[in-house]
């Protein structure tokens, strides 16, 4: 099936170039003017904004390439939404949104006309106004551009599981240098022409960033052809200045890409084509500033690095008001907008319709397409526990098998996002429904492997990270599953993707989207084989930074409270929760109902391991994460047989938040609760699963504070046993004993004979692996004493 | 200039054999054996360790390589060290360097014999021993194999400026994957034949990754040529599995790929080729676990996933133990280790001579080469400052003519690496003494290109960091100039790096190498025109989580004394250096004797602006960073209006490590010390540059932190004017003199008074800017109360 060409006469590529025209006339209105929008006054510095601000550089190409989408869009009625990756195309897309009336009408004050104009020309980087770049604030936009590397994986990531859908995704050439971005062309091997949409690159050859050249515009044609050929790509080249002919360049360009779109689509729904596509791509070079100044004061302008920001600045110079004017009055506003600054009637029929409008596209306002999860009763999922510590389980697998159900009550709006990590993770349950999404060769002896799989698996945490937030943003739910330490690549996706969260809940035609939930297992306690280059709890750290109301931390410590927080994590909105649970078959303490008790809380004691109920403790023992609780319960029980007589309160963290004040955080307890559990004046050793500093941070301001110990990591790994690293970090059980002991007033007789025994232990430690190789029998096998049977 | 073709007869086919078989012996011993090291007795299972780690998937191909590497060396002379990218690939890398006795020579326990066999294979992944991965403590690598995505990049960072030396990067294909990998391919468009090395990549395709397979092992050869041509190379393949007919292919491709480079430079520095040229690579295909079991209990093992890891594990199953020994004997020991267990004599005749040999090349232990810089004095660019605040200077700016001098004076030991913004953060004085580094296409209009040029500029956090890893590790200087924000791109490449330095202090044949200096300018109080997205100041709270003797952060409030800082971190070995300091025109506080003399400490009074000469003061004012300082003199300069007898004491702090306790850092001050400054008892308000909880977790422990009030970034920001950005955060001057107001005691019957004037002030403000869209000049011209005219 191939369309007609149906290229543009000479009328449509008149008004084409209308359109092209009032979206750079009303780029540079934003980027210079206070006033005067229309220039039916002579241009005055008083027209002018004090401080210039803005990039022109990039956004003569992406009106072109936005008026070009809107005639396929008009023409074939195409599902369209507009990813500008370029960082400061802010102007482009409020322009463009502006002309098609999407603009107006989710801000009726920045209506079509004068008024609405001088609004927002006036609003653009202007305190109080919006951004310089496509942002949560910009309708039709999944896509923040400040940091770049990640619009294609925000289009792939909207067009999963949405088979008539097509994201035109504007790379830049600055873009294309990151890594992520790099990798990020290969996502076509994941995407499945039959039930997945379509994404549609365009890379933006403008030949500058802010002062270097671009690499991809400085090597040769043929180089950069072979490169988007070896990516899985056929490149369509429209390259050149001349607007005329560039219009018929173009606009045969894009018929054609959405021609080979369409039957690449077609073939595979009807079942006659099943091997992967060479998916068409558009490489479009055309001057940096096109259509701005040729030359300011003497030197080269447009096409030059000198483009990329304000093209020039100084308006107390007349030649620069002059040469402003002029430059506005080149793109002949007059033939544009009509006696009360509205779009002439003739360019506005060259705007989609309705929702097929890219601003208007509800694709790009997820939480308008929104639908609830089909939840499977995570209850059915739980470990039977007859007792504290008398089964073992592996909490991920337990995880898996909800995680599956899910799936499968699911199958076309949850994904699992993964480095290749998922079974050895211990999710693999996933696989008894769906398998890994693979569109490349496949051979027999491959595992799980399937063009519609529903586990995304690439050795790219930024490929996952940003597949799932355009997966989220587009209105659907997922999770992504990753080794702690790792994690850290992609802080600065989660720094962006959180302040985008923080920004849409002011804006209110932005409607709430699933939140997002990242699973870190294979965690610091358990890197023992991997070594140092693994261990690295601070994500957690880095998370807290963020503002409080978007962010949850969870340490569930056994598989039926994990199963709890994934179910809480997997209804929330506008969220990035954090689950840190580990895969290793450690023991279980909570039965289905003590764990939904506790995890409701977040934060409670464990009477089964107090000995306070005749009165004040004597010391607060608090634990957070599965292998401090562990080590505390264990440290209990040696206390148990080494101080009989002494009050231990047992406290377990889930929700880190809960530490806080509640003025800081909605989970934070208030400072009455805070002191009635930890107690106003006895000794708390708390044992953390990360940094032990964190813990301070949190709680610094709790009046007990001066009583707090916290053990935790810090910073001592290798590759050795499992109890070998908590004992490096002297958070294992007979360093906690010892700390026990030093603090607590009562022990003070027995101190030293507690703490040399504890010592001895150490050294039997210390020499049973290095002459074993593992840690010892007893140590392994440690049990709460006293479970029955299992 | 080609070079005889020098391909193997067949005995020499036969010894690489040799030479290989050796050392999968030695890699599969490593994973499996705690003793019987040459199997002269029958395989037991006491002979197994209790807990099997490690890797054999990748290990064989890289002894593959590693072999045909030690025959190139041997025949050309050629300096050469090899990267080692696939993360797990440490018992080759260990079992090669034993094998030509580089290992032995750094660690003389573990000889070359059967007793130094037997703790090469015990000791691996073993407590106390070494872990699984090329790592700092094994003899050869500046890379660590634990995070992927680095390899390249470390590779071209060791070559940049050492025309002699060529660098052998084993690229796996899972790290192919990644963002960072990904791109670095394009490093190729920055090496300068003439005067840089050379890196020779070799991609090894095994297929699979942990469990699934890998992209570029599943495109086709078409494409995956198409890819690698684009990237800038010639491919030449080897692709199979018979042994005896991979040796020959393996020694043609590396034979023509070293005659390429050499040909490739002899043109360049003889003047006759300066144009990009296509440099040469590798593809080797061969299966995953090559020469491992074919099957293991029935399933296929070599060429699948299950060769990634261990292969087999439970050797309480005696048909596993019978199969461990097959495959051991397969290798036929007996003929590659003497009566000793010593490699035999044609084996090590096969190893290159003293420093040729990989393990041994000083290169990558750049400690051994480095060269103090020679350092211009840095008091030559001191700005004159007559009067505290008198004169105006952007400080980076006055940093770039020192760095300018810098480069200068050290023209192949030293460069400057930046996203592109090396001139938009004021260091473009570099560029009178040099250009940026491009070998692409230039045109007549850039600026300041140069294929000899020493500031690095892609866009590209990572590869910017990865090649200053890399220039350093193998023993140059350098400095990388970033955004703040977009620091956390490469928060884990830091965490790698400071793990890396913490590592080595610990190997006494590692010799220091120069710090890894980051200049984080384009703060976050200086992103009001690129927005919400720009601004965040974690980057700080991430680093204080690495090892205290590891990390530095500076906060030099004004241009003298970040010229002092600069040389500091200049003259700094081992060590990451983090200095924040805006770009902007401020006021300028100090001259250089007291910018030397405040620096140094790191931490101290400003006497001019303190009024508590006469006695304790009521309040203690501190500031860390430029723009708190600014803020926080001026909010001394309206005290002194509203409440002309409060004593004030004003703070200042460099040095952010100066906080914490001496024992925590070892540039902490001692607790009398912190006391003394900041008093017993007295309200302390503290204007940061960061998040605000940073400065209570540095000093909880400090007995007077009860008495602190911290302001900072609280993740408030959008686009709006400079100052609108501290007010939005509370760190304005307004808000400070509210704060001071409220915790004064002294203060208290005009508090209410002060407050009122202060918000009217804010009210002002804020009219101000959303009428005029910048600061008001009351603020922007705001001076310290007592300059003379500059």
């Amino acid at each position: 099936m191939t369309l007609p060409s149906a290229l543009p006469d000479l009328d449509e590529m008149q008004r084409l170039d209308a359109w092209w025209r009032a979206a750079n006339y009303l780029s540079v209105g934003q980027i210079y003017l206070l006033d005067n929008p229309l220039l039916r006054q002579p241009l005055q510095r008083a027209h002018i904004k004090p401080r210039l601000l803005g990039h022109w550089g990039t956004t003569p190409g992406l009106n072109f390439i936005y008026a070009h989408m809107n005639r396929a869009i008009r023409q074939h009625d195409i599902d369209m939404i507009f990813v500008a990756g370029p960082g400061h195309g802010g102007p482009a897309v409020v322009a463009n949104t502006w002309l098609e009336g999407s603009y107006s009408a989710v801000y009726p004050d920045v209506a079509q006309d004068a008024e609405g104009m001088r609004r927002l020309f006036r609003q653009f980087s202007f305190p109080g106004g919006i951004p310089s770049h496509a942002a949560p604030e910009t309708p039709g936009s999944i896509h923040e551009g400040g940091e770049l590397g990640y619009a294609l994986l925000h289009a792939y990531g909207a067009v999963f599981d949405n088979p008539d859908l097509i994201a035109c995704c504007v790379v830049g050439d600055g873009e294309a240098e990151t890594g992520p971005l790099a990798t990020s062309w290969h996502s076509n091997k994941f995407l499945n022409p039959r039930t997945d949409g379509a994404v549609l690159p365009v890379l933006h050859l403008n030949g500058y960033k802010i002062a270097s050249p671009t690499l991809l515009a400085r090597i040769s044609h043929a180089e950069l052809e072979s490169l988007l050929i070896g990516y899985g790509h056929a490149p369509i080249f429209v390259e050149g200045e001349d607007p005329a002919l560039m219009h018929g360049l173009m606009a045969t360009a894009v018929s054609k890409a959405i021609a080979a779109i369409r039957d690449i689509q077609h073939r595979a729904r009807q079942g006659t084509y099943m091997s992967r596509p060479q998916w068409p791509m558009i490489v479009l070079r055309s001057p940096k500033g096109w259509t701005g100044p040729k030359e300011v004061d003497g030197l080269k302008t447009e096409g030059s690095w000198r483009s990329h920001q304000v093209p020039f600045g100084d308006m107390d110079n007349l030649e620069h008001l002059r040469l402003l004017e002029q430059w506005m009055r080149s793109y002949r506003p007059e033939e544009l907008f009509d006696a009360h600054g509205a779009p002439r009637p003739e360019l506005l029929a060259l705007a989609p319709h309705g929702r097929r409008r890219m601003g208007a596209n509800p694709h790009a306002n997820g939480g308008t397409l929104l639908r609830d999860l089909r939840l499977p009763d995570f209850r059915s999922h739980a470990i039977d526990v007859p007792a504290p510590g008398a089964v073992l389980a592996e909490s991920t697998r337990v995880m898996g098998g909800f995680l599956r159900d899910v799936m499968r009550d699911n199958p076309h709006s949850f994904r699992l996002f993964g480095p290749d990590e998922t079974a050895s993770n211990r999710l693999g349950a996933v696989f008894e429904v769906t398998g890994r999404t693979w569109m490349a060769q496949r051979f027999d002896a491959d595992d799980h492997l399937a063009p519609d799989g529903r586990v995304m698996e690439m050795l790219s945490e930024h490929a996952c990270q940003g597949w799932l937030e355009g997966y989220l943003l587009s209105g659907r739910h997922g999770l992504f599953s990753c080794y702690e330490a790792f994690i850290h690549i992609v802080d600065s996706m989660f720094n962006q993707h959180a302040k985008w969260l923080k920004v849409c809940r002011d804006i209110p035609w932005r409607r709430p989207v699933a939140s997002l939930n990242i699973l870190l297992t294979s965690h610091v306690w358990r890197q023992d084989h991997n070594g140092f280059s693994h261990q690295d709890p601070g994500f957690i750290d880095h998370v807290v930074n963020k503002k409080a109301d978007i962010i949850r931390i969870y340490l569930p410590p056994d598989a039926n409270t994990l199963l709890y927080v994934t179910d809480t994590c997997l209804r929330s909105r506008d969220r990035v929760n954090v689950i840190v649970a580990g895969k290793h078959a450690e023991r279980q303490w909570l039965s289905m109902d003590a764990a939904i008790a506790h995890a409701e809380a977040g934060i409670g004691m464990w009477e089964w391991a107090c000995s306070d109920s005749t009165g004040e403790p004597d010391v607060v023992l608090a634990a957070a994460g599965d292998v401090p609780t562990l080590e505390m319960l264990a440290a209990i029980d040696l206390l148990r047989e080494l101080a009989p007589t002494l009050k231990v309160r047992f406290i377990n963290v889930i929700d880190l938040m809960t530490l806080q004040p509640r003025e800081e955080h909605p989970h934070g307890l208030s400072d009455d609760e805070f002191v009635s559990l930890f107690r106003p004046d006895v000794p708390i050793l708390f044992a953390y699963h990360g940094y032990p500093w964190l813990i301070h941070r949190l709680t610094y301001r709790r009046s007990n504070h001066g009583n707090l110990h916290v053990r935790g990591y810090k910073e001592e790994g290798t590759t050795t046993t499992p109890f070998d690293m908590v004992v490096l970090n002297m958070l294992d059980r007979f360093h906690l004993v010892m700390d026990v002991a030093s603090r607590v007033p009562m022990l003070q007789p027995q101190a030293a004979h507690i703490k040399q025994r504890m010592r001895d232990r150490l050294n039997a430690h210390r020499q049973y692996i290095l002459e074993h190789g593992e840690d010892m029998p007893e140590i392994r096998n440690w049990q709460w004493p006293t479970p029955p049977l299992a």
